[in-house]
């Protein structure tokens, strides 16, 4: 019942129907299915079971830190801290080997050093970064954010997934123009 | 891009805050995340990640069927049909080999035969169970369900985890008094 709390923590990105802002729970959803569907991509080998896993946890601590978004400069300067702080409750309410097991992953998670964790890490970008191409440019023309940043933002899957890099590149180069995101958006 | 539709599909029961209704895509992610907590609880052995992959598709096609209330007996007689139409046409979008796969799973999680889907099926009961529990007899006191129809949906629990068995039947008989759920709750 802990981890129901992870519904009602919000990103910043909008759901593709621009509804409403997504929610930390559903996005772990969407990674863990998107890891099924896309692992054949990794450009190493992976433990699918270890990166769902990896990927159904990696928000958890959220649910006491909050999230922190992608380009907020400040909010990320405690965001460690606050993170390790959360993990070390939440983790607790388990029995000792699957608080063991699952904040190895966590870990591993934010650690990004494995093949595993550089494949969830790659889809943490993919998924917001299909999302905004669905929504107008969604927090990239909300919050101001410039190609170039997005551009570093998104090497975890040029990193890690190297045949889909031409695709988010060529993506990402239509949609600013002049400095900004286009607009009107067809 | 497609299967973020499921995160505007709305169950019945409540998050635990009470602040709203859960949808599809959130509770798929909590039945996976409990796969992986819970499957030692399993009478028979079981495949945790074929588990896993069930889970998460196990409510896909409530993208074009909607979902349908656990004891709503006439919206129950066309489900079937209406299901099968929606993996048709959303299996159908996935290169052959990751559509057969995942339109197996989710076949053999509503065939319930083998003992992966009984163990996810048991699951997919537990978690509403918990969130009635938790928010004040939920949707069992909105919608008037009565003790009996809850221990007969609760028999998938019973089926593939009877080690939790006499926990949900105490749990469920402290709910109802003289047929009623009662309140005040506390």
């Amino acid at each position: 019942m802990e981890v129901d709390k992870l519904k009602t923590v919000l990103r910043r990105s909008m759901l593709t129907d621009m509804s409403r802002r997504e929610n930390s729970a559903e996005h772990s959803w969407h990674l863990t299915l998107m890891a099924v569907l896309l692992h054949e991509h990794a450009d190493e080998p992976v433990d699918l079971m270890r990166v769902m896993k990896m990927l159904l946890v990696h928000d958890i601590v959220e649910i006491d830190a909050g999230d922190t978004f992608a380009y907020d400069q400040a909010g990320r300067l405690d965001k460690e801290e606050r993170e390790r702080r959360a993990a070390d409750r939440l983790f607790a309410l388990l029995p000792d080997d699957l608080a063991q097991e699952l904040r190895a992953c966590w870990e591993e998670f934010e650690e990004n050093r494995t093949a595993d964790a550089r494949f969830a890490n790659a889809l943490d970008r993919l998924q917001p970064l299909l999302q905004n191409l669905h929504t107008k440019g969604g927090t990239w023309r909300s919050h101001g954010v410039t190609l170039e940043q997005v551009i570093e933002r998104m090497q975890p899957i040029q990193n890690a997934c190297s045949s889909l890099w031409p695709w988010v590149e060529d993506s990402l180069r239509n949609v600013w123009v002049n400095g900004k995101v286009r607009d009107p958006w067809d």
